[in-house]
């Protein structure tokens, strides 16, 4: 059984999985990208492709100071010398060893159709360029991996050339021959079938790159994996070009949880869901929460139907331990669920329900009406905890009664933007006036409420903002939508979310910001 | 080789999909996307669960009478009847047949440890309720299909109480026995592997359920396929619980071009991409640009290295041509890219760059600082033809200069929500100041600008948002983030995009505004 250390998780988030549409990183990006990658315990971590790219030039240069990596290493990416060039002259080539990373990955032509009609050289002389240009950098000291393009679109139209191209790298030094799905078009069954007549015809290490053009990449990957290859290339949350890359997260949780091949260190595995989001967050990327093992739904349940039987045995309905990966099971509230739902969303809130059916079913009335306006509170578990205390018995009567408010933006001759707002709230009986700036109408708004409220509630102090969410509920045309209003607030220990609704993004925004201050009060 | 009649596609969006964190479908929805799915030629829609969910009766009632299907046949969902009921007096039962569908399907367990559990009873009354329902089912002329839930999670922990759950249907009536991977942590290996055990053990046509918290549900649905089931189960989107459903355009895309299955009419493929699109609009989802097939990104090439071999031969860099599932190539702009990119956009655009190098010149570098502020032309394609334009010799001057504007919200003492904005714009030497009202800042402003211009530009009355998106991009605890917002106009006939960054959500906001009418003006 192969372990981390001879099979390889080889992930290129910020080489290949820089082609994202939308996707732009500092080089400190890069950096903070490359630490979490290494928490996850990659073997691999391709940064980039110095000579073409100045960023990430500058990001290798930066990388020898500021980088140090515990379990994986560096890799420069580059292409195989120009034709008709002699590797030592090729600027590119020079610019892959001026990085100085112990590890080089060189993508190689390995599609006659390629090879006559993007580089427009001869067979020969593709194969030369690998020849000089894996041997030059093993001359270096680099350890060599060779990406071999459109690899089984080629072996589809000419079997021998790519085969040739493996052959070639491998006599001249390369530890790594990869077949790269480059345009996705395969489905697992055929790369199973290509992988193993590989391995018939050439000896040395292969890895696996696939595409999700098919909506297959990290399936086939398993696929080249079951038929013998060993090093395997990803990216964080599959972010790459057109449907993306295998996702490194899906391959992570499958080989070591499904297929038994500890290729990464166990104690990585928890780190896998704070990691995708941590990278979601750098690449400015709202995460997915259906991503499987690390998605904030991935082991979310809605059926009312079934929450009874899930408060009894919860591995019946999971297909993982949702902490192997460090995510957690969630329970949601929904028209779809019953009383029985509401009870184990109180239950994991920490609110006791026991003996007050009449509570539950308040709460379940006043949701499928706020559901019916557009409210969701599958996102928002602080309002909904807010909702759900204020039906006990005991519940604290509302931080403050709201008289008015006004909020505006003004664009001024001068082209300074400004932003003002005033509310007048009445506080345990006194009647407050206050006013804040802000860089927006809602900023604003948050500055005057805080400032009202401050002295009675000092904690206030500590909470700021930490996202805001807007989304269209069923635009039409202008006018009559219903807007709603995600608010994460922090206080620097935890997070939580609240929601508004309203036709009017402001007014929308102004309810899930009370929730947020509320809760702050309340429940922190 | 199967046809589309005895290869059934069997779409289960409106049931198991609407499973999915955040949908809830109207009854209208219900029968739009009804019709949608009819569109794309599957075989089967599965309504709902009658009798369970109020929507959903009313739904079956309504289709009755206003739901003409031409391809697809409607199914009922239910679950076999209770235990120690009689059949005919299971209302669950009654109501499936109430829904008067030509299709019902049965849910039944299959997995030894549900049984015991979540209904506790004994495997000889669970057989029994198979048997009972079906025959009762099928005694009122009704097709019968069996979803085997848990499946392969119960025949890793007892092979026969599931074959067995088979044979008793088949041996009652039913026409399809569906082995469902209901926690959906199957690998395509260990799926192909069941399937052929099984086929070896049962005599009857088989069907496949796979949900995707492996990240594999579409690999594992062809596996099955390869493994020799005929009837095949998917989502809209891969829409469902947790980590989702196998994707139904995935599944037709690669059976009809990968596998060569044709499961649908081949007058269909080309409506996968629209029938996506509006699907999710229905749903309320955001398409996901990078979905196989269907997605805007997923024939979308922003390598700058590429564009030049790409304008020569695309197929060399497509899996597909995106045409035959109604999708299309787009060449990104973004800093990766250099002049070639731009200049194919051009071309895209139908602005012939020839002879202009020092206007490509231009375009890049203002791009680039665009681009570092926070811009993204990539799915505005508007306010990117805008900027191209301005920089041609000819280039028109502004629509107007803004003098300034102000735009506010009021809460008042009543209750009442009302946004009222003023601008002052000069248009051709005039000075016009024009207040309007609306539904928040944004709308209030689109409103008094429109009416200054109205007059010198008539065509903008037919001119409206079709949607309005916002972006928090950076946010670093409540200022100093930047919000980048997109607007989809429409005039009836086409719709474009275009986009605003400001730190102020509301002058970000006014610069999509400003695109956007401009765009109307200028190309429409």
């Amino acid at each position: 059984m192969p372990t981390s250390t001879d099979f390889h998780v080889f992930d290129t988030t910020l080489r290949d999985g820089a082609q994202r549409e939308g996707v732009s990183y500092s080089v400190a990006d890069k950096l903070a990208v490359a630490r979490l990658l290494d928490e996850i315990g990659v073997g691999f971590i391709e940064g980039g492709w110095p000579g073409a790219l100045p960023k990430d030039t500058e990001f290798f240069a930066r990388a020898r100071t500021e980088l140090k990596l515990r379990h994986a290493q560096l890799v420069a990416f580059g292409s195989t010398r120009k034709a008709g060039v002699r590797v030592e002259d090729d600027p590119q080539v020079r610019a892959l060893l001026d990085a100085e990373t112990p590890v080089v990955c060189l993508v190689a032509k390995s599609d006659v159709r390629h090879v006559r009609e993007a580089l427009r050289t001869t067979l020969e002389e593709n194969l030369a360029m690998v020849r000089d240009t894996v041997a030059f950098l093993v001359g270096h000291g680099r350890r060599v991996f060779v990406d071999c393009e459109h690899f089984f679109d080629g072996y589809a139209a000419d079997p021998d050339h790519g085969v040739e191209v493996l052959r070639t790298a491998f006599a001249a030094g390369a530890e790594v021959g990869v077949l790269c799905d480059t345009n996705g078009g395969m489905l697992p069954m055929g790369v199973g079938r290509v992988v193993a007549d590989v391995r018939a015809r050439v000896e040395g290490k292969l890895g696996i790159h696939c595409q999700d053009d098919t909506g297959c990449a990290v399936a086939n990957s398993l696929a080249a994996v079951e038929a013998g290859v060993t090093h395997v290339q990803g990216t964080a949350n599959g972010y790459g070009e057109r449907a993306g890359n295998a996702d490194t997260f899906s391959l992570i949780g499958n080989l070591v949880t499904k297929m038994d091949l500890p290729v990464v260190p166990a104690e990585c595995l928890p780190e896998l869901q704070r990691v995708s989001h941590a990278i979601a967050e750098l690449a400015n990327i709202a995460p997915d929460d259906h991503q499987p093992f690390v998605g904030a739904s991935a082991f979310a349940h809605k059926a009312g139907l079934h929450a009874s039987a899930i408060k009894v045995s919860p591995e019946l309905y999971n297909h993982l331990d949702p902490a192997v990966v460090g995510n957690d099971m969630r329970i949601l509230v929904t028209e779809m669920a019953g009383r029985a739902s509401v009870e184990l969303k109180g239950r994991e809130l920490g609110v006791d329900l026991d003996g007050h059916a009449d509570v539950i079913g308040r709460v379940v009335d006043r949701v499928k009406v706020l559901e019916a306006d557009g409210w969701s509170f599958e996102a928002a578990d602080a309002s909904f905890e807010l909702l759900l205390r204020a039906e006990l018995p005991d519940a604290p009567p509302p931080l403050f009664e709201l008289e008015s408010y006004r909020t505006s933006v003004e664009h001024w001759g001068n082209g300074d933007v400004v932003s003002e707002a005033t509310v007048k709230v009445h506080v345990d009986g006194e009647r407050i006036i206050s006013t804040g700036e802000g860089n927006g109408p809602v900023n604003a708004l948050d500055n005057a409420l805080r400032q009202a409220l401050v002295s009675r509630y000092p904690q206030l102090a500590d909470v700021s903002l930490a996202d805001y969410k807007v989304r269209i509920l069923g635009w039409k045309g202008g006018s009559g939508a219903t807007t709603r209003v995600l608010i994460d607030s922090t206080d620097g220990v935890g997070e939580w979310t609240t929601v508004g609704v309203h036709d009017n993004i402001v007014e929308a925004s102004w309810h899930a910001l009370v929730d947020a201050l509320t809760y702050a009060v309340r429940n922190r």
